[in-house]
């Protein structure tokens, strides 16, 4: 588990709960969400079963606490990236660099968070719908402030934002901690050939962009 | 499930077998194969659970089958892009236009292979390992190729590589058949993306004109 992790969860308090979360990511990366039991999660912070229901009410909640907890980290990730002024070409590489590592630190909860959305309860699930409808316009503003500007040529705008924000979300499927590349690594390959799929050909890439 | 699944599994005799292979890769698809039971598999084509038994050892030999059938059919799909003759440009749209529009096809086959590969038996597994190893390796050969002849320019070969197969395995995650985009045209846009991820840019203008 990467050191990391355990800050995601840093609001969560008191420490047993989130202790659990944890455990519960452990559990349901290793076994499927389906095939795991309070039980297994418990035995995982040397707790009894029944020691999951004073923090948590269902096997559900802690999917639905992971998910939420997940969709809001990555969204506040793209925000900050946006948030921040420059040409679209730099705006565009730092969502691209932070959405890609964001996909490689944090692969065993974007693993469990993407294979288990149908595990969601009816109204977590929409929670989750609406807090996924908000990355494709972040990114596909600045695709189209940088078609205005001239630095980009894009002449399939709502496939290419999906496209791009598609082959950073997959970092996590493939990831392998230790496997040689790391989060940053990756983010700032992906940014170099999202902008090579974005730049009008001729132009020259600007320094630093 | 779309019209061209059954043809995927025509080897797949008897009927009776295909049927339930059919079956389980439904029933795998929308509950998962961990909360999937054999009665649950034979029940979708009228059968008891003694009938899964005559033709399958075990819901293990369900999944491995789906999985082999999967990873040959498209690994046959991508040698065959290759084997065509054609300078690297070429064939490298062709290779990612059909393995991404493969994905898309067959994305319920895809996303249960995906999702499930653990779940496989070690031996199983290891034979999957092995199909998969051989896709880096052709779509690599045509980037050297292109390198060589100058029509592409790449910084980072293994990165590369890696990224254009993941973004086209990633269309099986985020496919909706009756979408707006038929998997043909998803091909074509991806092949568009990745030539631009690929290609030396134009030399500019003394000007940047």
């Amino acid at each position: 588990m990467p050191a990391a992790l355990p800050a995601l969860f840093g609001q969560t308090t008191p420490e047993t709960s989130r202790r659990l979360l944890l455990a519960a990511l452990e559990a349901f990366a290793e076994q499927g969400y389906h095939a795991t039991t309070t039980r297994d999660i418990a035995r995982r912070v040397g707790r009894s079963p029944a020691a999951v229901y004073i923090h948590y009410r269902s096997k559900d909640d802690l999917l639905v606490e992971l998910s939420r907890i997940g969709h809001q980290d990555v969204l506040r990730t793209v925000e900050d990236a946006v948030a921040e002024a420059g040409p679209p070409a730099e705006v565009v590489r730092r969502f691209v660099t932070r959405f890609a590592a964001w996909h490689a630190e944090y692969h065993a909860l974007a693993r469990v968070v993407q294979h288990e959305r149908r595990a969601l309860p009816p109204a977590a699930a929409e929670e989750v719908r609406t807090l996924r409808r908000r990355f494709e316009p972040l990114l596909r503003a600045e695709l189209v402030r940088g078609g205005k500007t001239g630095e980009f040529t894009i002449s399939d705008l709502d496939g290419t934002t999906l496209a791009i924000l598609s082959l950073c979300i997959d970092v996590a499927r493939w990831y392998e901690p230790g496997g040689g590349r790391k989060p940053a690594a990756i983010g700032e390959l992906y940014a170099d050939l999202v902008l090579r799929m974005l730049r009008t050909s001729a132009t020259p890439a600007p320094d630093g962009a």
